[in-house]
């Protein structure tokens, strides 16, 4: 089966996602923002958090798992750190104001903490990371999901792939790392098993509890590798406890129990480097560190040594004509 | 070839690393510190970063590395942030020291940070996650190291393997995770090898550039295999320019133009729990956590679903009548 697309100028995008948002009962303004960020994941090309989740998003407004004109509401504070209740607003929404609260309390104390409970899927960690990072500051943030990976040892799915983003300034734009605690994504196992292909390493087992690099086998098992095995379970699983402990809202397995993803428990945390000693040569710095990382001689002279979010900035350029999307997405965009 | 072990009860241990450590000139505060810390890390189990390293230890503080009367100096502060200059002291006593000062000041902003610039070796970091957390901090810290891994598609080492921790209070004890960004550490491939043991998963790669679970073919490549392949390189190298724009000290390739592992760079995060809203059921809701998280069902009945830490319990108690340690390490340890 060959996958047609369609090309859609990014404005195009935009402007369809916000009248879809409005033409369900939302305000301009949060319709106008949640486009933008749906679209901006488009154009990074992480369609799978962008145009491809977009139907779902609104199918999700229907149901009433996210609530439309939800605002955030402070719950507790001590300096650097606050906790905030999403009130189930919009993921995108709810994780974007806390980015914001988070830089504004890193202006204030060098370091700044927001803890948000009762959120929803944030889609791209990376999202939030670039807004931080473009500012001048350091962004770390981790969300929980609903279990969809084993524990170590374990066939059934007790944990959440739990993405964590880590991100710094460079140049005028960002090193972002934005990872899942699994080897891959759901997404990422359905766009290979579209295109017929195998995972380049294992991404699961099948249901013979072997390790396989075949989607549709891993799709049978459900059950997902974490990341470095051991590891990335272990890590998964911090990442829910720390998630719960600062936010005070759901865990992993109080959200299972939902059968949907709504409600998520998220942490973002900034630091501002303009507060930092010898600020001035931090450019400098980050970018002697990019020059000998560059300098690593490849396997074989046609894989390139890229930065985490390097590739981006590339897809970014050759998107912002344009954005490649599955004409079966689009015609679901179309009749929403 | 069979190891021969001894057995050496931990206050032995101890009292013979502080007679070795005033015997070279430390005062003896910082010498039954060290020798607190080197001692914990073997009762614990992590010999690798306990007693089989205490002779590379005396000889750093004999090559001039490691400056044993050193102090660490404060450089900046704002807000919950500081940064500190670990004048090249023991790195074990600089990280003591940093996560007392990140807890201090977690108690007075909520979150607390201290980077860390110029320090040494930390050993273990489980070991200042345990400290933080039983006295009820979260605590996340990060460190980087000399270049032992490579970036991902390079067959040079241009990242360090750069451990992280997190951790968080669980009952009089604490949940934690101790890992580094390579599958396995030099450490665990030693180890492997002199029980002429495989890896249980691909640990690198062989000259040939294939993925391997041969100590000894690793070894010859020098080639870890980043945690999760492309995430674990990618983490690393995030870990690194963190410690570095945060600390202001030297990045993994500044340490790596020294040949020799000494004036890292670290971070420490510590969040005070009691400061935030309903703190009072936060143990009750980590035990909730981990009491689903038991529940996993086993892929055999025989391989234990445990968090991270809770096999370090186990060791703990066990080891606590006498620490197994290898004849030709501990004769190493008495001729110092």
């Amino acid at each position: 089966m060959k996958s047609e697309y369609v090309i859609i100028p990014p404005e195009e995008m935009q402007s369809r996602f916000c009248t879809v948002l409005m033409s369900h009962g939302f305000r301009e303004t949060k319709a106008l923002r949640c486009a933008e960020i749906f679209t901006a994941n488009s154009l990074d090309g992480v369609y799978t958090h962008g145009v491809n989740r977009f139907p779902r998003f609104v199918q999700y407004v229907k149901n009433g798992w996210i609530k439309m004109d939800a605002e955030p509401s402070l719950i507790n504070a001590f300096g650097g750190i606050e906790q905030w209740n999403g009130n189930l607003g919009p993921g995108v929404l709810n994780a974007l104001y806390s980015t914001d609260r988070a830089i504004e309390l890193a202006q204030q104390n060098g370091i700044g903490c927001v803890a948000l409970s009762n959120t929803n899927h944030w889609m791209r960690a990376g999202y939030y990371a670039w807004q931080a990072s473009k500012k001048g500051f350091v962004f770390i943030a981790w969300t929980n999901t609903i279990a969809n990976m084993p524990a170590w040892n374990a066939v059934d799915n007790k944990l959440g792939n739990n993405p964590i983003v880590l991100s710094v300034p460079y140049k005028d734009e960002a090193i972002v790392l934005d990872m899942a605690m699994s080897q891959f994504s759901y997404g990422a196992l359905e766009m290979a098993g579209l295109k017929n292909e195998k995972l380049p390493v294992y991404g699961g087992y099948d249901i013979d509890g072997k390790l396989s690099a075949d989607p549709s086998a891993i799709f049978l098992s459900k059950r997902l590798l974490p990341t470095g095995y051991w590891k990335g379970a272990g890590f998964a699983l911090l990442l829910d406890l720390l998630s719960v402990i600062l936010s005070g809202g759901l865990a992993t397995h109080e959200i299972t129990k939902q059968q949907e993803e709504y409600g998520l428990s998220q942490v973002f945390i900034c630091i501002d480097i303009n507060k930092l000693s010898a600020h001035s040569v931090i450019a400098n710095t980050v970018e002697n560190i990019i020059k000998d990382y560059h300098q690593s001689v490849s396997i074989d002279n046609e894989h390139e040594i890229l930065y985490p979010g390097e590739r981006i900035l590339a897809t970014r350029k050759r998107n912002s004509t344009g954005i490649p999307v599955l004409k079966t997405i689009w015609n679901q965009v179309n009749d929403l």
